[in-house]
């Protein structure tokens, strides 16, 4: 037969000393990848404009017909789609919500280019199964206790001078206050730092504008320091705060020593944001439940869902975080739990925080790019509220109203200090801003994104009257937040804007009793009415919060690791990292080390062998420099698996604990080979005696 | 102001009789959902065909031009771009290899509708995270070790006659050897079974045509029963395996009892298929490393890349399951680690297997819808070899051609056996079939689909030569599996095509040395050369293996649980679901009892009090009909997070062992007062002695 023939010609493909062709001959070409500068909707690699014929319409118009689609659906189709090899002009980093992740959007195409794992361990990635001793595990206990998942609300991209710089991105975890840190060399989770003073929080991540401190606001009142009291102890012993973690930008690690707390009053504080510009140095943070309902429905109360919105004001927390960095450097915090908090007292006396009414239970508070306006969105309210931070200056240094809360914090006067109020429609959220003056507000209740003017000196950029609304798009369904390009910077860049609304419902196949959430994606490139929904994206991995969306060039996200060797989490060379010939496995009583390397297509050694109970320090190299070109490493039956990408080293440690033959193998398909990229783990069990000592 | 008077109207939304207003004005329209039939390439909202006027070609053309869209682009885009609220055609299920998970994308417009978790922890679906004995931890544990992720390879769809019937969905798990059943009415993960003879396997789940077993086949050769052998114990004390899991489609599990193994050669087998039509009543398997190599590069021996490659060839496993099937039931099964298994003896002597001798290191068996032929891809054979069953039969029928393997197993003539061999190109893995007579094989080494042509009764139905390649498309890059629409069934549609890439390099925007893999749509709809690539899909959550894809129609999937206090274990309603009016906290000793019910926008109760200590058994009950009307429940700084469908029932239990005042709260967005929808957990500290006890 001609196959046996040919068989044997292709034979040679796996000759040992042919072995590294077949490895070579799966690194795809990088020219390909040489696409620089993506302008303006899209890269290129057909730069020749096209006129369409007769017949090449015709076509269209019966693929159109064929599947039932019309003139808007295909002028969508060609805002969006991206041919083979085109990269998108924006990522769009998305909490995952209760996944515990950050998802990472192309835009327009709506692509999910990646996850990346922060607080829930993810095997993929092999972020959590390093062995025994895997420093995840470590970073993810509380008090002791695994806590193995996250509610990721909040992302924030480093900034500096209020721009993204693409640097890092933080994300906070509502569920058990705790903050993130993600490095956008290699899209790897770095540090995680829980909250030594609440169990939850809210308001995190947001950055001051040189990424000087990233930002944990709380939410739900509790005693500080994961104290326990009763809710009749609500007023006296409950309390809110917000974090102020200090970021060291060159160690790429937040700095706890230097960072600090305000304690608030137990209202539920909710989003923040920082000022910039005109506002630079202050933080705004919005609050609800000021009535301080310990809700109780079960003894006959209202429901905190009533009970925390029988008011029709709450307060805008007004903060200068450089007076209270100030008050941190005297020395005038206090310690709770081991951690320093500026209380009440000080905020007061120092002059570092003010409020201002804002109408019943908001939830965004989001500064304008020039700084000059803050505006607040009131789910329970049909207008957007906008503060204006020169009246506010004006009003501190007018001295005090006579005013203040419970607990003595000033109250600026309503009128002083609120510029505008603009009416959107029912359950307005989040606000975003754009290139030519307009504002977009999320409206849950209405399902809608609202477009509205702002006004000082915006009012030039649009022909329309300032503070007005333009017109709002339906959006499908009960958008939360809402996310444009750059829309929280100095600069918003317009373009794009995300609605990422929370139900789905009838939007895609059904997939059980869980649905996805429903990205949508509008162009708001135009002006006035014109703000069409362009793409729906289920995003069916978890429920996402709140997005940024960064200009893909501001990212210099690592191909390769710089050398062979490269250890992520200290960013460096690792001395420990096996090289090509320094491989073995040795061993010092119970404790064995293995020295591995791995490349296209096999692991050396190929067979590890130790005797049941020794602890086994393993250590491997990926020898690989071509893009790509990663391995996996997983050991059967025990609880590992790692993703090796190229140059990466990685050492983990566990217990011989299951005697027993055990295969390892590569888990990420990298050659031809890959399936012969194996070898066996020999655990001698203890009733044969042991493996022979060194 | 303006906005003052307003709030107050607005306020009548959360008085407490009014708080259900608000819940229902978030429940989207159904009335949009109601798209029955999808038609061939989507279904309908505006059925009225469209002309392209002069206008709006020009602002096309704009369009694409400014986007630098060639016209070729704009037919893909006009080919896969979905309209808000249309439905894909096909779901493809995909593995998520060592994500552990499956995904469900949807087709042509490859939007990730949903992950589904089976053997990773993953808190958005609250799998895993419901307390201290969470079933799922029990299902996940191997040896009493708790192995809590999974190389999910091959997902099987279950089948009536051969067809999809949109019921039940397989998934092994290579790395750690188990089977996981997933039900398609909730799309949740009921049932994990454990392999007990190895650790890790490949060739699962692969399932007969009416589900009657559903096939699990090894790989990496170990002591069955999980025992320990040195290397130089290979030929006499390793082998290969393959288990059929007998399926209760009416229990909607794998009935452990009625399942038994066989056993094999230390081959590595690799993957599997049943037989159908003309060869129903057969498995075939393909292996690898009939040279049993045992490897030892440190040893100065070739690495298994070289050693498990020397051979022409290989040996193609022909396993009659219903004479398997018999000798178990004749009890001539032996017991291994409490399993039964047909020993190789009994094998040989009752004719239940016998080896056809293949081309080098095979990946993929494929049987064409009528059965009739056997494609074989070997990845070091430029070719695909084509058996055929008639002349298995014939073979077989024939007697003895006095070969055996070193293991005494019959092997076939070659030349009696193979109908054709076909030359492709290099690195052919895998083959999927169409509705017009072409067979498309992945060509790993060459980053291309191979359409070619079958013979046979194939013959008539297109114009070119039977057995002879006819195109192939190049893809990016190096394609691992690939999928046709119902590709492998008995009725392929032909339609749609993806390319499972398993390197993506250049294609995305990078995403740190870590990249996503690509999958890529082609349009077989056409003949001859046309077989254009219309879509790429970035896949950045798990690196998938192989992939199903069913016609959307089949699914029946349920939008909400069939009633209020459904058990998803059980599929029944349970009578611990606490109905409203029952909630209440209990005491009996240290064990607590919390009945609570949640719906928008409170849970009741909304304040629970334990001692540190105490052995909490939560139950909740979802009252909730709409559909999306999904809740979350989560104990901050526990590790406990639930996904609450419509209608759901969930139990869970865990140890009070933190003492302290913890938030409670609903993790999805599920309404405007969804913030509002918290509570407290009080546990109380030991030093300030116990609440009081009933």
């Amino acid at each position: 037969m001609n196959g046996l023939f040919t068989s044997r010609l292709v034979g040679r493909f796996i000759a040992p000393a042919m072995a590294a062709c077949v490895a070579l001959s799966v690194a795809a070409p990088e020219a390909l990848a040489q696409q620089e500068g993506r302008r303006r909707r899209g890269g290129a690699q057909e730069a020749k404009p096209i006129e369409l014929t007769p017949d090449q319409v015709g076509q269209l118009t019966r693929i159109a017909n064929d599947r039932r689609l019309n003139v808007d659906d295909l002028l969508a189709a060609a805002k969006t789609f991206m041919p083979s090899g085109r990269h998108d002009e924006y990522v769009l980093f998305s909490s995952g919500g209760q996944s515990g992740q950050v998802f990472a959007i192309g835009v327009p195409s709506m692509r999910l280019l990646r996850s990346i794992a922060v607080f829930t361990p993810e095997s993929w990635q092999g972020y959590g199964f390093a062995g025994d001793e895997d420093p995840v595990h470590k970073s993810l206990e509380i008090n002791g206790k695994p806590v193995l998942w996250g509610d990721t609300h909040h992302p924030a991209l480093s900034e500096t001078k209020g721009e993204y710089d693409g640097e890092w991105l933080f994300i906070g975890d509502k569920a058990n206050a705790r903050v993130a840190v993600i490095d956008l060399r290699d899209w790897e989770t770095k540090q995680i730092v829980k909250n030594p003073l609440t169990i939850s929080d809210h308001g995190a991540a947001f950055v001051t504008p040189n990424t000087e401190y990233v930002v944990e606001g709380g939410q739900y009142a509790t005693v500080l320091g994961y104290g326990y009291a009763s809710p009749e102890q609500y007023k006296e012993l409950y309390r809110g705060m917000v974090t102020l973690w200090k970021f060291d930008r060159a160690r790429g690690r937040i700095d706890e020593s230097q960072s600090f707390a305000l304690e608030l009053p137990p209202y539920w504080q909710d989003l923040a944001d920082a000022g910039k510009n005109a506002s630079d140095g202050y933080i705004f943070i919005n609050s609800f439940n000021s009535e301080m309902a310990t809700g109780g429905v079960e003894m006959g109360n209202p429901p905190f869902e009533a009970g925390a919105s029988k008011r029709d004001m709450d307060y805008l927390h007004i903060i200068d975080w450089r007076k209270a960095e100030a008050a941190f450097k005297a020395g005038k915090a206090k310690q709770i739990n081991g951690f320093p908090v500026l209380m009440l007292d000080t905020l007061i006396a120092d002059g570092i925080m003010y409020f201002a009414p804002e109408p019943k239970s908001p939830h965004g508070v989001d500064v304008t790019p020039n700084g000059q306006f803050i505006v607040v969105a009131g789910k329970l309210d049909p207008h957007v509220t906008v503060y204006s931070i020169d009246k506010i200056k004006a009003a501190i240094a007018a001295g005090s109203t006579g005013k203040t809360d419970e607990y003595g914090v000033p109250v600026l006067d309503f009128d002083a200090v609120v510029e505008a109020q603009v009416e959107l429609g029912l359950g307005p959220l989040h606000t975003q801003f754009d290139d030519k003056g307009y504002a977009y507000t999320s409206l849950f209740l209405d399902s809608a994104v609202a477009r509205w003017t702002l006004g000082g000196e915006y009012a030039k950029l649009n022909p329309e009257q300032p503070w007005k609304l333009v017109t709002k798009t339906p959006v499908h369904y009960n958008i939360g937040h809402l996310c444009a390009a750059e829309g929280d910077t100095t600069t918003p860049d317009g373009l794009y804007l995300i609605s990422m609304s929370k139900w789905s419902v009838d939007r895609f196949l059904t997939t059980g009793p869980l649905l996805p959430q429903n990205f949508q994606l509008l162009d708001i490139a135009g002006t006035g009415t014109a703000m069409p929904v362009i793409y729906d994206m289920p995003l069916g991995v978890g429920e996402p919060h709140y997005a940024q969306m960064i200009k893909a060039d501001k990212l210099k996200s690592w191909k390769v690791y710089p050398e062979i060797g490269w250890n992520p989490h200290t960013q460096k060379l690792d001395p420990r990292a096996p090289k090509k010939g320094q491989e073995g496995v040795t061993r010092d009583g119970n404790n064995v080390l293995v020295k591995m390397t791995a490349v296209r297509s096999h692991f050396f050694p190929e067979h590890v062998e130790v005797n049941e109970g020794d602890r086994v320090t393993w250590r491997i190299t990926a020898i690989e420099s071509a893009q790509d070109a990663t391995h996996g490493f997983c050991i059967g039956g025990y609880n590992i698996n790692l993703s090796l990408e190229p140059g990466e080293f990685i050492e983990f440690t566990f217990v011989a604990d299951r005697a027993g033959t055990y295969p390892f193998y590569c888990t990420e398909f990298c050659s031809a080979l890959h399936l012969e990229m194996m070898g066996y783990f020999h655990v001698k069990p203890k009733s044969l005696g042991s493996a022979e000592r060194e």
